[in-house]
């Protein structure tokens, strides 16, 4: 039954696509895996705990006050009802993997029921508007959310369309949906914040209903003529300067930019719109090519929490918003599934084991809503978006509900299919169950993946298969069989007689690897990163002996590493370093340094720091003979 | 009669002073020095442009709805009396220079009397709470800024004082004063904007009215307490996180803590307080030991203008603001008037001709809110406070009429005197006329400072004077008299018998200077800097040939450079470079570049960037043999 629910972003049948995605049911995650550990927390846990939050920071109040079960002062942002709905999101792609889990459900259907309380006889859903503002209805989109929440409202009930829960909230965001078309279908107005495009796409797919899709795509040509009102922040923070179809970089506010992205291409592809598909691969080459993080962060800047300038990447003030990974991560999918292009899963990759991994405690109960990729010794820590450590919720919550409801859906993103064709992108220990060209397909993954590039797949079909395993960019000499892999546009096709069962052994080589920076980006000049596999690594302060300043560190980039573990870290990188303290205070002068003395470095996956003592940490470090 | 003018922030006789400033008027500019020319234009040009603005962008008429005059809606920004009141404090103090200017006089007269009719019966003085907001008068001082507006009433009405001009003014500004006593004597409140703090001690220097004297120290001590609304910002924001008398470091919005800094060493030295002196001491070390660009600018952080952590200097995202630099320029002053210690006059000579002379354009009516050390190829320049290139006023208009009040106000900072010596701090051409120990000096400057380093000056005096003169940080091999300069606490003391008029001759080589960075800079390893004498240099894109990106651009530290000029800019610095283009487009890879192609790098002083052609600049250069 739970195989045939459909996961997130699933084109229709009739839509422009190379890759094809799986039911959602289709893969399970070995429960001891890095993907099953956190699919397991995320139920036992994030979800859990996302669900209190809701009530413990007002969330639920605030919709209690437009049904009149709560009289209290209203709380938190004015969109905070998108909390609610993505966390509603979760609960319907959890309750997809386990549909018997009684609590979950009953917040699902409690929940849903007092949206549905809470929605205006004509349709209409906001409890900030409803209630205090209701004269500024549909009055002020540069800065209201309206479309922005009623777009997460809409993804709860797609989520809850497809796994088969939640129909009154199904119920619920077609009729908001429906007032949505009615009154924007002629009304030359945009929301600021992009969401209700990918939104209204996906409940197209859903429903069969062309006005949504027509819709999205109104949305998406009326930006970029300056209907929005750009007083504040100005016309790129809101993707509002050019057109879409003429756009050829990323521009202002993170996750604006990138939720409009992902509302492009699926527009595109559903409308077979090749123009719009062309400026979406553009867009994506100007961030990926300029503006992003080697951990897969982007957003340059705290101020506008938005991208920089070309190259303006600094380390320390990466804002790297969680939300914008997961929308990073969501729109390289899109664009996986429309083009078959390896890149889009390698940023996938990228961005799911280090920004997003990242976000999130060892425990599931404390997060980073910015990801820094080096904590100053002597950071302050005192802003709400830039603390030392993980905390369990903000006042702006949009990222803990937001990582609750990809890592619920997460076994959607691991494989697609072709005609003829099973291409697995993502490596995890698990199953998976399909059907190509009219016949089941049974995949059975044993690895240790990503601590180990060791993947073992043992494939039963009658059908003439080709099983293309994507070979990683950061992987050289990857081999399948112990033969040198033929790789093909970035994925190694294998043909074997399948019916009996075969088991094919890729190896993807994961020695310590020495990153260096792209020249233009001044703020690393002079440092390399330690990788490993698709494994950022970073050192901590909690590594280094007494009394040495991580700032004071360097490194030797033909230094040789040994691996080890620590508790919780199963590959730590070792290798020999130098500590070289200032030689004098002055900030700016000859600039003379002492003799560097020997230290020991210790380097841990970057998604595991700050899960010790709260301290400093780098990604990139300084290499020994740098001026 | 204008010879006995005091300056601004003139310590009383009673005061803890290891120096004694001069009157305004003693020093005057050689209309043809750099300094003297700036005097020039700001009072033909910058002090005109201003009045024109306060006209145009609604300020004047924002006062002038208090009055009845207009009925207009308000425009601009809450605060914006300040702007009027800056430029009426730059107009007498250009009026005790010039008492002739019938324009300035009538504009600060007008000006004046309508201040004085939009003045409430009570005293108080605010157009945006007196119209717009009467019921929360006092009530949100977090962030309403009335007590920062009043500040910049008081320092107008010392500056009329002092130079004689504007009597009405200086009625108004005690009445609001001696309200604000009456208010706050017993209140526990603090303006969330310090600049009340200065402000009021001023003018207990000008009245001896102690009150005045009681209240500003009242205001330092209820700092740091957590009486302050931080909750949109935080308290460090504010510089209520810790009390002033306890702070080891500054924090938060630049400006105001430097505002606070002014206000702690004028309470401190006339309440002889060595505890809060002491304070004083401490902050300014963290300040200019480890968050001070190489211009002087300060403010790491855009995100709320904001001091960063220690070592967090990005060159392309300095903050840097114009305000904020003139505010070190005024603390430093207070400083070294207590202290004598040189280090407080380099940085205000670092400060004067960096940030602050950068941040206005030739014309003196174009200006620059943020100074930034890098200036990116690709840019947006979107943002008003980030622009491409200078602009003619701000809907935030603090700095053009900050910079013309210190500018009017110039030759108060240049020298001072104690028992039996003159100390000259700041060298441009130019007369002194004082006297020390009763008895007339007489000195005549000439040099082409800050283009030369050659500096001749002649004493007369009957006075057995000790001539003290700054050995700037930045110089070695001065020379006085042609001897090796005897250089005690940074100074070089000359005595003679100057009875019949002594020449003494200071010679501070000016050789180009490679300058490093801290080790702990990251934002800029492996780049050095260009200076000669104070002035520190850069490279514009308008100097390198066509098709060459400024990013790719590198330097030889040891390479030599060849003096040159080009039109408005007196001497250029050219020295043989390379350019190495990325050899491939890899965000993090091999890192693997091109072989350099040599290229001649012309440097001009960065005060003179973006008065040609807008477009990219750097101060911080990447050394050729960098990883």
């Amino acid at each position: 039954m739970t195989e045939r629910i459909l996961g997130p972003a699933h084109p229709t049948s009739a839509a422009t696509a190379i890759l094809r995605p799986l039911f959602l049911g289709a893969v399970t995650f070995t429960p001891d895996s890095l993907l099953g550990g956190w699919q397991d927390r995320n139920a036992t846990r994030t979800l859990p705990h996302c669900v209190d939050q809701l009530d413990a920071a007002g969330a639920l109040d605030n919709l209690r006050r437009v049904t009149g079960e709560v009289e209290a002062a209203r709380r938190n942002m004015w969109f905070a009802d998108s909390d609610v709905y993505k966390t509603l999101e979760a609960a319907a792609w959890q309750l997809g993997r386990t549909p018997d889990d009684a609590e979950l459900r009953a917040f699902l259907d409690t929940t849903a029921a007092l949206v549905a309380k809470a929605q205006g006889e004509d349709g209409y859903l906001n409890s900030y508007f409803a209630v205090d503002k209701p004269e500024l209805r549909w009055r002020e989109l540069h800065w209201s959310h309206e479309l922005y929440c009623a777009g997460h409202l809409i993804q709860a009930a797609v989520a809850a369309a497809r796994a088969g829960v939640g129909a009154q909230l199904v119920t619920v965001a077609r009729r908001f949906a429906d007032l949505i078309v009615e009154r924007f279908s002629t009304v030359d107005d945009v929301d600021g914040h992009p969401e209700i495009e990918t939104a209204l796409a996906e409940l197209y797919r859903v429903t069969g209903h062309r006005p949504y899709l027509e819709l999205a795509r109104r949305f998406l040509d009326l930006r970029g003529r300056g209907l929005i009102d750009g007083e504040r922040f100005g016309p790129r923070y809101l993707q509002d300067h050019v057109p879409v179809r003429d756009a050829d970089e990323v521009a202002g506010h993170v996750v604006r930019q990138l939720y409009l992205l992902a509302g492009v291409v699926d527009v595109a592809v559903e409308t077979r719109d090749e123009q719009l598909l062309d400026a979406a691969r553009r867009v994506w080459a100007d961030a990926f090519g300029t503006k992003t993080y080697l951990t897969g962060a982007q957003g340059s800047r705290h101020r506008d929490e938005a991208f920089g300038d070309p190259h303006e990447l600094p380390p320390d003030r990466a804002y790297g918003e969680t939300c914008a990974a997961i929308a990073s991560f969501q729109a390289n999918w899109r664009l996986l599934l429309a083009t078959g292009e390896r890149k889009y899963a390698d940023e996938m990759e990228r961005a799911l084991y280090n920004v997003i991994a990242g976000s999130t405690a060892l425990d599931g109960t404390h997060f980073f809503y910015s990801n820094p990729l080096h904590l100053r010794t002597g950071h302050d820590g005192s802003h709400e978006d830039a603390p030392s450590q993980r905390l369990p919720w903000y006042s702006c919550a949009c990222c803990p509900p937001n990582f609750a409801r990809l890592v619920a859906s997460l076994s959607g993103y691991v494989a697609t299919t072709d005609q003829g064709g099973l291409q697995v992108h993502l490596y995890t220990a698990g199953t998976l169950r399909t059907t190509v060209d009219g016949a089941d397909v049974h995949l059975v993954t044993r690895t240790e993946y990503p601590w180990d590039g060791r993947i073992e797949l043992t494939v039963t079909t009658d059908a003439a298969l080709v099983l293309a395993l994507r070979i990683p960019g950061w992987a050289s000499g990857a081999l399948v069989d112990g033969e040198p892999a033929d790789v093909r546009d970035g994925y190694a096709e294998v043909r074997r007689d399948w019916s009996a069962g075969v088991t094919v052994t890729l190896d993807l080589p994961m020695p310590a690897r020495i990153v260096r920076p792209h020249p233009r980006i001044d703020a690393v000049r002079g440092c390399v990163a330690v990788t490993r596999g698709p494994l950022v690594y970073c050192l901590e302060q909690a590594d280094l002996p007494e009394g040495v300043t991580l700032e004071d560190v360097r490194i030797d980039p033909a230094a040789r590493f040994a691996e080890g573990r620590l508790p919780d870290v199963p590959v730590t990188l070792t290798a020999r370093g130098s500590v070289e303290p200032p030689a004098s205070d002055e900030l700016y002068g000859a600039g003379a340094r002492a003799p560097g003395e020997p230290v020991e470095l210790t380097a841990i996956p970057y998604f595991l720091w700050g899960n010790r003592t709260p301290g400093p940490m780098r990604v990139w470090i300084p290499v020994a003979t740098t001026e």
